[in-house]
């Protein structure tokens, strides 16, 4: 048996935080690095936190322990945010509070798949969620689908789908709105994907952080909205979008009550409960949702629109999150890729690479046009611009 | 392949938060019941929240991600911490922000075992780390040790520890100041057992939520003083016990680098990292301590004194912590004990089942005296007391 200084390899195999392997060559830039590569926002929030005394006295228990599923009172008000804003009909009993997005992911991957089970992952999809579910002990399937949807329009979902299902595979990881392509899926898409999954009775466990983020009239088609697959879907929301409070940490799942029994289990004994202080904090920010969300909406639409106007590069139009993803280089050139990322962190601009979300994208490259100020953003489309159109891709 | 609807059934076999199966006699007695069953406190912190809008001003990037290892200027000054009261010599980034200790432990136990590997559990203790160890993956040794060593303050602890290890066991938990029986150890106990954990070469994860709440002059002996074994010891502190901060879930981790950097990988899939805001909060809280940490450890003494003074039943004093810890019934018969725990719950006390701290103590009870406000206590206190004159116990 493997003992001291031996650490368990499973866990050393994992990649760090994102971005970890540039931390070195952004450090270096300092603040004359233009930071595209994290999704973040550069705004403060649209809803002002009640920062005063008188939070205390209303909520006297702000510094104790709460409910391990979450605060009474913010379940009720997400059970009713639920149920208006995503159609999704549930109880306040079926809303499980986590430390962010991730924690809610992890707690659903741990509680519907056992080690060695497969869970396929349409991709390209938000990086983080391949080690939750290597944490796990899942075995992941990759099917490259997003870019292909911009591609073909009309794809036939369920025999594309149907080219990668095995015996093993018993669930599937669906992050639409997509972070990175910015692709929404149509109410027709998401019926392709929900039949797939009955017909092979396979948990949905569909990521819809990007809520709220969604341009051009579209609109979210939540899965769980179709009764006849809700009972076999974990739908995970964050406040870290939308909300502008990455820096809570705060996110929740919504799904059948035995399947948020099994994933408080999980939280119990990953972080015990999500913070009872910020949950209190995050009360009235969802109560007065109505009055702030339209705007941060337009204002990343009006950002996006810049964004795109201003990249002298070809690429599909982001339709939600804050956004771009597209093809650097060729499929051949492995080094061309790689001197060319060097060269935008060189140039002053941090970017993700797209190799981080998914096998297939390797020669791809994202970019958040939200969180840096504009001019900012326009000291880093300029610099871009100027790379792009030295290797002939403008 | 099991699919939807069975769940992973080692994650439905996990126990739920600790006391879930009183939660409907808790939830009938409402307002009635008197709750020393959970290790919280009734009252406001010591150090006041810095609760007004200059903190937006002063922490502009409160609402974003921060570095998942911590806030940068709060792993600092809890290295400047840890070297000053715990006398372990550590740098910034030997330090790992996480939500409560309990992500911490967690993390700990997925970087030093894989599945399969043992833990040995030094018993009674805190109840929720069985889980923590069982979600990943480890195999469970529990050594009977803290009630013992009040009844055997000589006790050979290297002869007694050789008694259990395996060729299977990797690490070792030792959580003292002991949750649940208040038991301090002193440096000769310290040093046998990282004499113990250097001669089998064993992870040591120990647990010193309840630093700071020692009494009677007795001081805390961290393993990781001792420079021949800090590279094998996790230790993890908490801003939930002495702090009186259990509604922010913050805690940390001290290790050696590498430690960390795979713990942190846990965490970064777990929760992603621990809140910005909440961490930015408690700079001032550290940086502060000196001016009211004495006063809550006297005053928590004082509760102590009253309970122990007023609750008419033997029992090993509590050297620490919030608990008091004992025997409520014989061996032989577990209806006895089952029927005493409920006329407590009946009477309106609810009370912590002692199977929950390691199996070799279900006939005990844990009391909180910290939980309840001293008039609520005395209540409380009268009502036991009658049960147990009733049960010839005082």
């Amino acid at each position: 048996m493997p003992r001291y200084p031996e650490l368990n390899k499973a866990i050393t195999a994992l990649p760090g935080a994102v971005f970890e392997k540039y931390r070195d060559l952004m450090t270096a830039k300092g603040d004359e690095l233009v930071r595209l590569h994290i999704g973040d926002t550069y705004q403060a929030p649209a809803y002002q936190l009640p920062l005063d005394s008188s939070f205390m006295h209303t909520y006297p228990d702000f510094n104790r322990y709460c409910d391990t599923f979450g605060f009474g009172e913010l379940r009720r008000l997400l059970s009713e945010k639920v149920n208006e804003d995503n159609a999704i009909d549930v109880d306040p009993d079926e809303i499980l509070i986590s430390c962010g997005a991730t924690n809610a992911l992890s707690a659903a991957v741990h509680s519907v798949l056992a080690p060695s089970e497969q869970i396929m992952l349409l991709t390209p999809c938000w990086p983080i969620f391949r080690g939750v579910a290597l944490l796990a002990g899942a075995d992941i399937c990759e099917v490259p689908f997003f870019v292909k949807l911009y591609e073909e329009p009309d794809l036939d979902i369920m025999a594309h789908l149907e080219q990668f299902i095995t015996d093993d595979t018993v669930a599937l990881y669906l992050n639409a709105p997509n972070n990175p392509s910015g692709k929404v899926l149509n109410r027709n898409q998401i019926r392709q994907i929900t039949a797939f999954a009955r017909k092979h009775r396979l948990w949905l466990i569909s990521d819809e952080a990007y809520e709220g983020l969604i341009y051009d009239g579209r609109e979210l088609h939540s899965p769980a909205s179709d009764k006849q697959i809700s009972d076999q879907v974990v739908t995970v929301f964050t406040f870290s979008k939308i909300f502008m409070f990455a820096g809570m940490r705060l996110g929740y799942a919504v799904a059948k009550k035995d399947v948020i029994i099994a994933m408080n289990k999980v939280i119990v004994h990953q972080i015990y409960g999500a913070p009872t202080f910020t949950q209190q904090m995050m009360l009235e920010a969802v109560r007065r949702r109505r009055e702030w969300m339209d705007g941060v909406r337009i204002y990343y639409q009006s950002l996006r629109d810049m964004f795109v106007d201003k990249l002298k590069i070809s690429f599909h139009i982001p339709e939600a999150t804050y956004f771009i993803f597209f093809r650097v280089s060729e499929d051949s050139a492995p080094e061309q890729y790689e001197s060319l990322v060097r060269r935008c962190f060189d140039a002053g601009v941090s970017v993700a690479p797209g190799i981080d979300f998914g096998l297939d994208f390797k020669h791809y490259i994202r970019l958040c046009f939200t969180g840096e100020p504009p001019e900012r953003l326009d000291l880093a489309i300029e610099r871009l611009n100027s790379i792009f159109r030295s290797e002939g891709m403008s």
